[in-house]
């Protein structure tokens, strides 16, 4: 690893045109304010990609030099190409991390990384979700209290249909009456996935887990 | 497996006798009245143990001749003598299913079993949960809403300090902000064990579902 | 559950036509002498398809009725019709068990279901396997002693490239020195995965273990 | 974490006293060689712990400075004072590492951190075991090639009665036919497990990855 984590941050990019309100929060689209809100810790040297990009913006250039793919979709996951969502799939399999956002649940490469329907139970609304801290110890809670709160959210709720995660690091609770397990991580080949809302703190703390090669360490059989 | 199921209910029976509230609600002792429920159906042999019997109504005998165990402690878990749980502990492992009822978090063999400190969060409440079927297909869930509801409840919530279930059927959302994976299946050895409050119809389900057998079959080197 | 686990065997069905020896040995077809090997036992109702056979066999009216679908595919993994992929997964997510037998590993249906590259490693050999029981009390593994042996096959060895299976039921030993995950379960949706040599007598374990649905049981909230 | 990894060997220290073999082998006993071996690398500060000293070596002063701890025991697992354990077991849960190396899957913390009764086949043997990496990109398993081997080893195989573990990163076969999950990770509470052989190179590895810390990060709700 060099001393940076490269991170690309792909957007849709198709709100931002189609709604002037979505238009006027994210005047340059929601992966700029995402990847702008990695970049200012320093620790990750941050691209954007978006689906009106040749190639969706991943060339097997930039994916070679991606340690950690953020997704955000949601209106036109049809819409990206079946090859380059082979070509995420390759690189994950060869240890690129993933990280999908929220409605990317439906998302072709995450739908494809998990091998299920990816369903979740859905409701619109405006109210309060409180994120539980279930796993302590884990590199991406700590130093996070017990929990903490998000105002005025969209509901997505269990059942989630998704194969087990191996770690489960927070399960949500809803106003309105809903639970979902909303941090959750998975392995495929040498790559790691995580689910969540798009919190870019919390990206940052993930890539950094993703990231983390402790100990260069010894050959075993010397 | 004969026709039956055999499942023994073992009751601290402690607050029976020293609550006059308990003791008007619960006459014979709580395991009675959950094995009562559970005999109702006719699909299980109930008998019932308490902490107060000779080796708390566990001998070898009796181990031997049940197919599950269900525990409910609640004041009195050092009182249980050690060898009675290596006792029980081997017994699980030889393939008896153990059914933990909630304040068991803490029980010796919950805990043994578990290799975890097993602590929640807890909150003395009188209020509504809401049980959430996270694994639809579950033999334990089946037949099942998308979630059931008990009134006046105490809360117990997460962070349950236990290792990652084999599977969570259950998640509770509670009125008052918490959540809690309520309904969780692990195996060890040859036995499985559920962790859940004690429901009798739920009870029944779990244990049909520890002593299901399918397929006598033939030899797979014929 | 109907009385009989209704059983499709699906089979690729071209090296028979293709290598006069594999003719001999299967005038009507793998998929043929599996679904017959299976369906002696009686607690299965067998029919087979194939990739020849419109929508290679897989209608929604068949796959509606099938319980479990046996794949076994080799040299022709690409010829599978992505529409009839999605079908399959669509109902494997409903609750259809999936047995993958042997070098289905890459085959699409399974591929999508683990989400990974499903590489192995490979040898073209013809020694002795020796199938080791991990997981004693799995009702796939019931009744077989510590181990088994198959003589004259080829080795699949590790690393394997699936997601951290549920289950282990087998570990091979091959004399050669390696080693292979050959009896894997997942979960995905409400559907069961099972990963295996082409042997019937484990097949039909399998299937009964699938469609085991213990206790038929009371409502939960009654 | 401080610069340095804090790991603290304990040996049971019998047989370097009651065999004059072992003795001449290893003059100041295993845990000594042991903990030499890994202080060379000089990313661990090693401490040695016996069965002999008070509290056996380990009192709350030297847990609490403990990040990793390193168990050998064979032939005393009896003779490990039970409050000793449960005072390993609490710091276990609250994040030390526990690294079980080989004979000490029936040593006290182990069983108890398990839950299961740990047994294994075992044949005394002077034969070659070969250790495939299942999970090439594990932290433990990076810059091991293939799989490795050592010469005259004693046979230890499946079925090895723990939980299922969390990663398998290293599966064993043995000349004389048998195999063996032999390098395993679970978490128990906020602390690490990872059971092994006596391998100095591969404890580094795995203590680096034990206080692996990535990433000091951001306040998540910032």
């Amino acid at each position: 690893m060099s001393s940076q984590i490269h991170v690309t941050v792909w957007g849709e990019n198709v709100h931002e045109h189609e709604n002037p309100l979505v238009a006027k929060i994210y005047p340059d689209g929601m992966h700029h304010t995402i990847a702008h809100a990695i970049s200012e810790d320093g620790d990750c040297e941050v691209r954007t990609a978006t689906l009106q990009d040749p190639d969706h913006g991943l060339s097997r250039g930039v994916l070679d030099n991606t340690d950690v793919l953020v997704w955000w979709g949601h209106a036109a996951h049809g819409k990206v190409a079946d090859a380059i969502v082979e070509r995420v799939l390759a690189r994950v399999w060869q240890g690129m991390g993933f990280i999908a956002l929220h409605s990317s649940h439906y998302s072709k490469p995450f739908m494809r990384l998990m091998g299920t329907s990816c369903s979740i139970i859905w409701r619109e609304a405006g109210e309060k979700e409180r994120l539980w801290v279930c796993n302590p110890a884990h590199p991406i809670a700590r130093g996070i209290d017990r929990y903490f709160e998000i105002e005025n959210v969209e509901m997505y709720g269990e059942p989630f249909a998704v194969p087990t995660p191996d770690e489960i690091v927070f399960i949500s609770w809803f106003e309105g009456g809903e639970v979902f397990r909303s941090g959750c991580t998975w392995k495929r080949g040498n790559g790691k996935i995580f689910y969540f809302r798009p919190i870019p703190s919390i990206i940052m703390r993930v890539s950094g887990w993703f990231c983390a090669m402790p100990f260069a360490g010894p050959q075993a059989t010397a």
